[in-house]
């Protein structure tokens, strides 16, 4: 039996705890099954009102689930007993949009000016496809999901702009209708597909030869169907070339105490 | 046949027009069938960031539909070829917290650091209640839905903070889960109710005796339903006694280019 596998019985203030004491240091995938999982952005705040705006003008590839006060490193609303410097298992520091280092801990770099952004994740989502009997391929084949960038403009906000980024999952022709419902009801972990079956729509020339994450086998009778992806807001921060920026490491969570489940409502 | 039929057959931009050059000064209800309505808060860039974190975390008494850009008199998603200085047929002005003026057009105290905030209506969920045979008693009694001061806190936000305010409608006990089912699926016009049939659960102690608007008949096998209401967040301006703050006079809105249905999406 794997670790992953005991710790999807956990508490998410237990594997919080674990994490914080640097006992976890491994993506979060699987871990305390049924809690939605956050993304991580943050940003000072002379940044943080064009974000927000970005963010509100952009809901589906960023759903917002919580935004911090100013210079807090607690949370109120989706965890209790959280320290965001060190509550997620990796970070990434970007300076002037280069990767400069990952921490287990971001301490020492805290700035009472920093604003943190907790954005919903397809792992919410991905939970109730799989529960519903709709496969979902990149966990099948055990590697990260494909993503794609598209010619989708996002609504612009103050300094930010770009295209959004999506994810792909190969779905069988007679469960497609099912998967946008189901997706569709979870509107603040990125909700309905964005395009089914026709990537060259969207400005992808080739489903096999994904932009970010890996590629995966789509079988015949199955279409490729396209979510809005929480990569998007990262990518959009990057162009500007923030002085600093701070980001979860990929697939390296925060484990919140909501349940799948509720974000539905 | 009323002014206000003759308008209810009219295209948003057509209603606007006449709007812009002073010839409609009274309140849109019932104009351009169909079509949203939106509330207005108009605040200085400095107040911003505290007021849309406000409404992300009160989505329920505070749906956006657009933010503005600063110093635009524009929009660009939600209606076309708008000027928000004049094309709300009545204005507020407030300064510290007191009404100082009622205008058709604030053009000449216009300032380069507005920030407009649209806000969803429920205008917009009654016109689905109609359509769907359930019955809008203030709209039968030709007067204004009465609203209630409660005792549910809104999440701050940074210098923003206050209760959340209520619109009540008496709901025939058949028909109070279809009403619940079909206001929850518009959740960017204020959603589904807060409270049904339990008035003193949120602190109201007479459901006959309304803060805001006026009081209306229950009759004998309804139940009063509370939603929540877009007095929310004007009121919690009003608390901050900013500067300057800028809003529509009630009942007289901004007549979007979005179908009500479209706000289901």
């Amino acid at each position: 039996m794997s670790e992953a596998v005991n710790y999807s019985d956990l508490k998410p203030a237990e594997v919080r705890k674990l994490i914080r004491e640097g006992k976890i240091t491994c993506p979060t995938s699987g871990m305390c099954a049924g809690y939605a999982q956050a993304n991580l952005v943050i940003l000072p705040k002379d940044l943080a009102y064009d974000f927000l705006l970005f963010t509100q003008r952009n809901p589906k590839p960023c759903p917002i689930l919580e935004v911090s006060d100013v210079g807090s490193r607690d949370l109120h609303y989706i965890a209790d007993d959280v320290d965001l410097a060190k509550d997620f298992p990796k970070y990434r520091i970007y300076k002037k949009g280069e990767l400069v280092g990952e921490y287990t801990d971001i301490e020492e770099f805290w700035q009472d000016d920093f604003v943190s952004f907790l954005i919903g994740c397809s792992f919410s989502f991905e939970s109730a496809l799989l529960e519903a009997g709709i496969p979902v391929r990149h966990i099948e084949e055990n590697c990260n999901v494909p993503m794609f960038k598209t010619n989708i403009a996002c609504t612009p906000a103050g300094i930010f702009k770009g295209n959004m980024v999506v994810s792909m999952r190969p779905i069988p022709n007679d469960q497609v209708v099912k998967s946008a419902l189901i997706t569709g009801e979870m509107p603040r972990v990125h909700g309905a597909p964005i395009q089914i079956g026709n990537p060259e729509a969207i400005g992808i020339s080739d489903v096999m030869k994904p932009d970010f994450g890996d590629s995966v086998t789509i079988n015949e009778g199955e279409v490729p169907v396209f979510w809005p992806c929480g990569v998007t807001p990262q990518n959009v921060v990057m162009n500007v070339k923030p002085d600093i920026v701070i980001t979860h490491a990929p697939g390296h969570m925060l484990i919140t105490d909501v349940k799948n489940v509720e974000l539905k409502y």
